[in-house]
């Protein structure tokens, strides 16, 4: 999931080849207020220019916004989802349902305040959400923090977020990466999020979108043990045993089940 | 704790030389589906066999399984306890509660699920509940993350499960390391789960046993120090202070009470 | 925030010299049962010494112990607040108002027991609190655990005390460093408590005052940088983009909120 400023039209042009398996055009963070309806009208000229080559989705303004109920009309025929950003409140979510009317996009809902990690769990069971991002710049602006490279300050909001996605069964994104130069902090935050449980990485930049591709599929060592620990524990099964060392690792069940998850997301 | 598969009686056979506090005796994740039967039938036999010697427990199927009816109907007399996995939902611990009757040994209770470490504060209040353990195998499986060394992504449920159980007044025992021969790891982890206020660890082979024992006792020098530092402080109160320096720390009643806890644990 | 003995007047007298924003006079851990009388007598003396120079709080004994009511009943006139150690309940909080009555200081609550701890965010949100601290030493002794350098073990406390004093808008400070000699420690942990949200460390010798000072303003240099993005910002916002790469890092809405805060806290 790839983002690009609404007001960058010469950004947007490019994002088809950048590999990434959406791109979500930003009418929020990245789009000033003095341009927020030349914003929506770029949007609308990508759409026409991108839809058949990638996904498109859109980050509108979020519902305490002035710009929340313009970016709603606004919305192109053929978008492929909309993200909303710092969910808070089942109420905002109920209302935005209600707003979004017959719109058949996917929802991605951001997870950025304080409110919002607190209260993540009811927020992301709610019917009108069908994925979620964690905002780790937004959340620590809003709990007076500091941002670092060793993400201690965020460990207990990124897991509890992915926990609350678990609960609601939607799939979950990690934080972006704001230094964009940085490749190996990013290589090492998708090791991070993928061991929590995220399923993807939100990317600004296009060369973090191989890096995020390639961390979040198991390698071919990975798939080739998984595959041979299975087969074992198969065999094992089969002649009356559930337990069993494998390569000097105990498997039972909950491993196996990790094994096939292995296999499972690389053929997808 | 030490688990052995209840298919494998020949393992079974060799638990009391072990040195663990107790057996656990596995009808789940270690007994595969077509040996269901066979294992209550070694469960029985083994009661017979070492039920002088050690206390033995049984692992059952979890209450959403086929099998968890007839593993309750097979526990035999003598039982020190059950192990019931992935207990989730309150009305789950009551039917468990109904479906024991009379039964009077310890019941310990697994958190290894998202919904479970979710609602770990309610379960583990539950009257059902005697005991608790953390199973981050099926926990990370569960959340479709991956388990790594250094257990960051168990991080933030293996804190609220042990603040779960402190709640509910109940004792906690610590997640198994898969890799049995890697020693080193186990005994890093009986290190960080009592820092967190784990009392045991849970261990899937003869060799994890004594490790576990000696990390979870306060070794000689550590009760030395307590013991001379809570002389200081009782000497400083009977002057009218309950703050002192004693040796470059200052000590006052928490610190104390650490202290104290440590002469405790080591003469239990 | 430096604590001091209220049996300990040779230290009290010291503490205006100390550069801490603020003393507090211990009445609980650092006073002994049998001196609790004499603490009060001694913190209505430092009251008539040292009211004028700097505020003084005094903590009182919580309100389950016998001292709690004697503590209330000597708070001396022109106390700039009082801090409640171990708050647990809501109803303990009702009961601490209408004890209080028309006291007009500032109230520091205490989270450092496990049950405040799990019920930090309905306990900070209460009325009665205008700040709170995270009390790591009694947190683990209630735990059952072991303090340790790391500060794994309370990772996930602090993070979620932190979360419910954002929650309830109100300021809160960190743990102590028991071993006082340990500076790099203290530094250490400072850093760590700013990045996840804290606005203080508790202070409990003379020597962490100025490492506290230091750590929780940023420095010249992060003003200078911060000073820069925003301008950069501002300029980018004013051309119609809000999404700039600054020092090759990519700056947005909460990135630049980050960078303000910086600025406003070096100012205040």
């Amino acid at each position: 999931m790839l983002f690009a400023p609404a007001v960058r039209p010469d950004l947007i042009t490019k994002m088809p080849a950048t590999g990434a398996d959406a791109i979500v055009i930003d009418l929020e963070d990245a789009t000033p207020p003095n341009a927020k309806a030349q914003g929506r009208n770029n949007l609308q000229a990508a759409m026409r220019e991108l839809a058949d080559s990638i996904p498109v989705l859109a980050r509108i303004n979020d519902p305490t916004t002035p710009w929340y109920r313009d970016d709603i009309n606004a919305l192109p025929p053929g978008l492929a989802g909309i993200v909303v950003p710092k969910i808070e409140t089942v109420e905002g979510l109920d209302q935005l349902s209600h707003d979004l009317g017959l719109f058949e996009g996917f929802i991605v809902g951001g997870i950025e305040t304080a409110l919002g990690v607190a209260d993540s769990r009811a927020l992301l069971a709610h019917r009108a959400i069908d994925a979620a991002y964690f905002g780790a710049e937004d959340f620590m602006a809003d709990m007076g923090g500091v941002r670092t490279e060793a993400n201690h300050e965020v460990a207990y909001a990124r897991s509890q977020v992915a926990l609350a996605a678990r609960l609601g069964s939607i799939v979950v994104v990690d934080q972006i990466v704001a230094d964009f130069r940085d490749d190996a902090r990013f290589e090492r935050e998708c090791v991070e999020a993928k061991a929590i449980g995220y399923r993807g990485k939100l990317c600004i930049h296009p060369s973090q979108v191989a890096i995020a591709n390639r961390c979040f599929l198991p390698t071919p060592d990975e798939v080739d043990r998984a595959e041979r620990l299975v087969a074992a524990y198969v065999e094992a099964q089969a002649a009356g045993v559930a337990s069993i060392a494998f390569e000097g690792q105990m498997v039972d069940e909950p491993v196996a089940a990790q094994a096939r998850r292995v296999i499972e997301l690389a053929s997808d």
